[in-house]
């Protein structure tokens, strides 16, 4: 299987590496955050700076996070980095409207799952890469309030 | 960087095969397949078969594939597996509808990035092994034909 070798080389050169920039953001993040607590009721930045945050303002106040919820999820997306597909049936589960989006998108595979897998790559190139700045966000701010108390 | 390379490790184990796997049956199809004309105006099974058939007929009466079509868009997706996301925009570009879902998904990213994660990685997963049947079943179907012919 000569092509299917040189497929996987390729996709480990570059569909891996957002998720390896990811696991190494959050591994950084999790050296330098030492007291993880300090970042409770701390506002994340992209609350405020972030050009989309007026369009999903609404979205986003139903669960408003602090840096510290950050600093769980971003450790709970690497897990599932880590763990592949295992949890994320349960893990989805959780989002009714992720689960409804899904539900639209399905009967599209038949009709175009080219545009479908185009979808999904490049959405998930997207997410990545939000998390890991979200990752780089948290350690950067926790840096700041270490600066500040010394 | 260990936990970086354990993550690296894990995904391999996992994400990519996904892709390894439909890496290797299209590799198999392009074997098998010695005369692709064979395939024009074949019919695909899963046109008549698939449940999800019904629920998306319209949209796939608009852009209905024999099985040469199919052919030819397995391929495709497998060079776009290879080349990673190097030519992603301009393909994604060629579908309005999948765009439109990207705009609507883009602003819950600052809501929910972890449900956006778990909602492409699945999607990503699903997409991969629908193309693998797919991509199995234009393998078989060549191989009915043959054996029709001789």
């Amino acid at each position: 299987m000569q092509s299917a070798e040189t497929n996987t080389k390729l996709n480990r050169g570059c569909l891996l590496l957002a998720l390896r920039r990811y696991s190494a953001a959050v591994h950084n993040m999790e050296q330098t955050v030492l007291l993880p607590s300090l970042l409770r009721d701390v506002e994340s930045d992209s609350d405020t700076d972030d050009d989309c945050f007026q369009d999903c303002h609404s979205a986003a106040e139903s669960s408003r996070k602090d840096l510290y919820d950050y600093y769980l999820m971003l450790k709970a997306v690497r897990n599932t980095v880590e763990s592949g597909l295992v949890t994320l049936d349960d893990r989805k589960a959780k989002n009714q409207t992720y689960l409804a989006q899904n539900k639209t998108l399905e009967p599209m595979l038949e009709a175009d799952p080219e545009a479908l897998f185009h979808f999904h790559l490049r959405g998930l190139f997207s997410v990545m890469g939000n998390l890991t700045k979200k990752s780089q966000g948290v350690t950067t701010k926790y840096m700041d309030i270490i600066r500040i108390m010394n």
